[in-house]
């Protein structure tokens, strides 16, 4: 019986839509993609009947992983599935023996999936591979004629990264324990294994600390969890196969500390919340010992209640102002040969990871915390970039790639699969450098989410990023990813998102009227500017209502991708008489839009400014249609006309009401593709 | 080449959706309406300083409903607001004084509500008025060009009928805590103020008794409430002007009583949970005195767990098959004169009723245990039709209203919404004797819902009927409550439904394909069959996945609706041109979609089924399109050829895969209106 192996995988896209609607031709429609697999012939089918059986080795955990997985089963299919029925087990989960009570870096992860017509069983040294092998598992249930199946397969899996992080930032914008967990479901979907939680900012200090109980009562506005509520989620994360790495932000970042604990800071104070964003002045004085003896006994506190071995201190982005403000700091470092504030700060840092260090934990730090005499157990997040990250590991420095990976910047989810935690400069590592690399971390940073949308900014793009961290780095073609991104997205519901559901939600209440078609339509197309465009953009501090269309639509438009794809073939020559027809019928949905929804635009403050957004977008369609006849009559554009419609596309790919209009750039190839007088 | 249409076609969106998409032209679109109401002219704006304000009596249940009001305005505006921002309050709340520790019946619920262009004024007399008032607030506040806003009003508001109830099964199918909060959250959205709590079936015993654990214990499948959980819902109701009256049926429907307690039943035995749809055998044996000493001691810990005056015990459908079967029963009978099954309920009831009486409660029954001489405090519950409830309230019993309100049913909002208390046989008593009509309840049978699916079954429509029990008589306008049900459909979402989003997942994991436009226009008009056909259509049980097309669907479908006014305006020769155009392009989407539709649904177990429904659909729309040519040209249609398609249309009423076809009456209606040669 020939089998089919899986990797490297190669997929037709000729046929666009015929794609889109038909199933998969692919065998294994997952992600992240398992490190090998070997697909059978034929299926097991799940019925009622489906029964999961654990042998031998087994414990609270698993237990509730497989009540779990039959939960999310019976969302997936709609199927009601008992504890007990009677016959033979469908599942049966094999557990070697214990993982870590803590769950440790490195740790096995890894599962073997057998998968017979009859049967499949989940081998798996820890825990930690069979919660990951239920994953694999949940996510190869697909309907088919005979009903639910999962297709026969041989899967060996284990992650490529022993660090595959998603960091939320809870400061700016705070998360409910709600959010929390739901994102923890997320990342159990997609094998990611690290949660980092950014717990204190400038605009807000969110964890209860006993010892300085100002620090959440004048630092957080209310917004904190308490120690209980971290201890939930500690353990909710670890049913999950997931650490939990707290961080605290120092010295800068830290205003909030500074509303309770003034004589922390290096200013005169007094402070308050910061409600605004970006790189502010405070910072902790790093000159008085007072300063270490608080530090040293909050995080004898959190180091206590944070049971993972890595502490994150933060450390980005001091702007050292206040501390050039203030002489008796300025003559501190004049005594102490302390010649700039990179110096200062590298003192301060080395005193607080001595304090880390002290309490049995691993300090982690982003970029600005390697310093020449920075310990070589220190472990550097680089959010600077890929080279920063390949210096830390050619000084033996352990590190996590960020940079490329934060997705609050709305690229699109290739651009973050494209990135590799052992490319570029760690390329020329040695194998020995090249192993101080962990693996990576997706960072949601919140100055632009609230909790409505944090889930619709980290899903479904993480999951890209999650199969950058776990698949083998030959898994790297991006039509497979995004057909894969599209089914994945599906998938997360059943485990518990509701991101989709969130984003039309936010469309429906921009306007009175419960029909929202048109509104719609334009959404399907408009992007969020890219990196730090939106702050230039329009004004925005934490009480800005984040209730426009730019909150409510994805990153990264499907259909712009799509059409994108068609004029590409068009432009080419290549396209196909569906793709032609499919161009067509979509540019003239655009155009026809408009008249419809300049009826409703006005009438609600949050959408009047999509006025020339939506007028926009017709003009664009109207281009893109004769540019089509054009093409196909291969009758050429006058010089004129083509000077003026080219004109008014690069002024449309400018922004508006912070919106990108996503067609532009494939109506600008369909211009350019024209013939001319 | 042939075009293959892979997405639906391309319509004119300007005429398509011109008629939904205009904003309301009355003044108060909410549900339901207020009984006395004077709009103003302006608005009050709402923005981020909005702030609320208690003044004079509060209660922590104030504080909590303050609370929840700013969190779904949060939700409907996507504004943050604050505890306790600067400035004058927007909103002021002023309550006179407690309501009654256990909420009463006809306890007082009215409320005055003032809005100037500054500021909102809501007075009440009691905390039950003043929920009831932050609704009306809720709803009102609309997107308008100035941002979110409530018009200026005065209304004085007060129920038609203080007993205004949802009663929900959690013996068929068992519901979830998560599903019953969210249920008493929609009732408070709609002015709902009983939730009827369906506790005991044949199919399971929902509740934990410590007196007989065995109830739960053997008859529940481990799915009960414990008492904590009880108590929980209770006060979660009573937050939101919400009694629980607890059913505990009795004599039939106990089947899963006798599991554990086989000596309470009148049959033989051994007993198991039934898990079959239907009336069944198994009766309490009404002639052992050991059945009233366990009632006894059950009622006794039931009536102290449920605080509410009024206990109900259900009484319907006993079919007196195993008193007929037993001669112990039958001699008991003939001793005591008992000659017929519903003389020994009759019985039975007087002395269960007296037992509900010693523990200073008011009894509940279903029409069945009206009998000549139930005493005058028994409350009757009609589920047989108008007729049996007026002649309750003519011999001075008090009763409540179900029959027509029968949500499981899937009959449409307006047939529902044309069902008053007060109409037919009632209308006819004395105004003392229709004071003895309390109000009504929707009730939600559960055999064809799951814990996904109820949601969608019981709105939008319930809010139908809740209007029918808040709002004056004469609020009665079909087509102003089908536009401000679409409204209150939206915003039911905004406080915490979930059941558009539910659909949308239940269709998507029917097919693997992520594009599921073409199963959704289908989806979009067609209706699960009405009253108690699906039960002939299909076998049931316990165990069947409730998870095809028929589960996903709303009860009624909008598209079809709108459709079958298009049709009827231009059978009579009154639509416009905007009209015809409309109809057209629906009728060439319905029957474009099926080539599409095609490639996906034999791949899939759950919708290959579907095959010929959509093909059916397609045929349909052709028939459609040939009578709008034949009545636009004013050509007639050959007589073979309008025979041939009545005899098509006419086999296309009935139901294909447990559906209906929403389209076939409306193209009935065209061809008929067509001219034959």
């Amino acid at each position: 019986m020939p089998s089919v192996r899986t990797l490297p995988a190669v997929f037709t896209f000729a046929l666009l839509f015929a794609n889109v609607l038909l199933p998969a031709q692919t065998p294994l429609d997952i992600m992240p993609l398992p490190a090998h697999a070997i697909v059978g012939t034929g299926s097991l089918t799940l019925d009622g009947s489906f029964q999961i059986a654990i042998e031998g080795y087994t414990e609270p955990r698993l237990e509730r992983a497989r009540d779990r997985f039959l939960t999310n089963l019976n969302s997936k299919t709609g199927i009601p599935f008992r504890l007990a029925p009677a016959g033979r087990p469908t599942l049966i989960i094999k557990t070697g023996g214990p993982s870590k009570p803590v769950q440790q870096l490195g740790e096995d992860e890894s599962y073997h999936l057998e998968i017979s017509t009859s049967q499949a069983i989940l081998t798996a040294p820890t825990p930690l591979g069979t919660l990951h092998g239920l994953q694999t598992f949940l996510q190869l249930v697909k309907p088919k004629p005979q009903g639910f199946a999962v297709v026969s397969a041989t899967i060996d899996d284990t992650p490529r990264f022993p660090w595959r992080g998603l960091m939320i930032d809870v400061g700016r914008h705070f998360m409910p324990l709600g959010v929390i967990r739901q994102t923890l479901d997320g990342m159990e979907a997609v094998k990611l294994n690290v949660f980092h939680w950014h717990l204190s900012e400038d605009q807000g200090f969110r964890v209860e600390s006993k010892l300085y109980p100002f620090l959440q009562q004048k630092g957080s506005d209310g917004n904190y969890y308490t120690q209980d509520q971290v201890r939930d989620i500690i353990a909710y994360a670890r049913d999950r196969g997931i650490r939990v790495i707290p961080e605290f932000d120092m010295p800068g970042h830290a205003t909030s500390w500074f509303v309770g604990y003034p004589n922390l800071a290096s200013g005169k104070g007094p402070y308050s919340i910061e409600r605004k964003w970006g790189v502010f002045d405070p910072a902790m004085d790093p000159t008085r010992e007072s300063t270490y003896e608080f530090l040293d006994r909050l995080l004898g506190e959190m180091t206590a209640l944070f049971p993972d071995p890595y502490f994150h201190i933060g450390g980005d982005e001091c702007n050292g102002k206040e501390w050039d403000a203030n002489p008796r700091i300025q003559q501190y470092m004049h005594q102490h040969g302390l010649k700039d504030d990179a110096a200062l700060q590298a003192y301060f840092t080395g005193r607080v990871q001595r304090l880390v260090t002290k309490r049995g934990k691993v300090t982690v730090g982003w970029d600005e915390v390697l310093q020449p005499d920075t310990p070589k157990d220190v472990v550097i997040q680089s959010w600077r970039g890929a080279d920063s990250l390949a210096q830390a590991a050619q000084r033996g420095n352990r590190g996590i790639l960020s940079a490329g990976y934060y997705i609050d910047l709305n690229q699109p989810a290739s651009q973050h699969y494209a990135v590799d935690p052992l490319a570029d400069a760690a390329a020329k590592l040695t194998p020995e450098q090249q192993s101080n690399i962990l693996g990576g971390e997706a960072t949601m940073w919140s100055e632009y989410v609230t909790p409505e949308s944090i889930g619709g900014r980290i899903w479904p793009r993480t999951a890209a990023i999650a199969e950058r961290l776990w698949s083998p780095k030959q898994v790297a073609d991006v039509d497979s990813m995004y057909r894969r991104l599209a089914i994945v997205s599906n998938d997360l519901e059943y485990s518990g998102q509701t991101y989709e559901a969130m984003r039309e939600q936010m469309l429906r209440r921009m306007v009175e009227t419960p029909e929202i078609t048109p509104l719609k339509v334009l959404a399907s197309v408009v992007e969020p500017p890219k990196e730090y465009a939106r702050e230039s953009l329009a004004s925005y501090d934490s009480f800005t209502p984040l209730n426009k269309m730019v909150d409510a639509v994805p990153a990264e438009s499907d259909r712009a991708r799509e059409f994108h794809h068609l004029a590409q073939a068009i432009a080419e020559g290549k396209a196909t008489s569906e793709q032609w027809q499919q161009a067509r019928e979509w540019l003239i949905l655009w155009r026809d839009n408009d008249a419809t929804l300049q009826q409703v635009l006005p009438l609600s403050s949050i959408t009047s400014e999509l006025e020339p957004v939506s007028h926009s977008l017709s003009l664009t369609a109207t281009i893109g249609l004769s540019s089509l006849d054009s093409l196909q009559t291969h009758k050429p554009v006058s010089a004129s006309v083509r000077q003026e419609q080219l004109t008014f596309l690069k002024s449309a790919e400018a922004p508006q009401a912070v919106l990108l209009d996503m067609v532009v750039p494939s109506v600008e190839l369909l211009l350019q593709a024209t013939k001319t007088e």
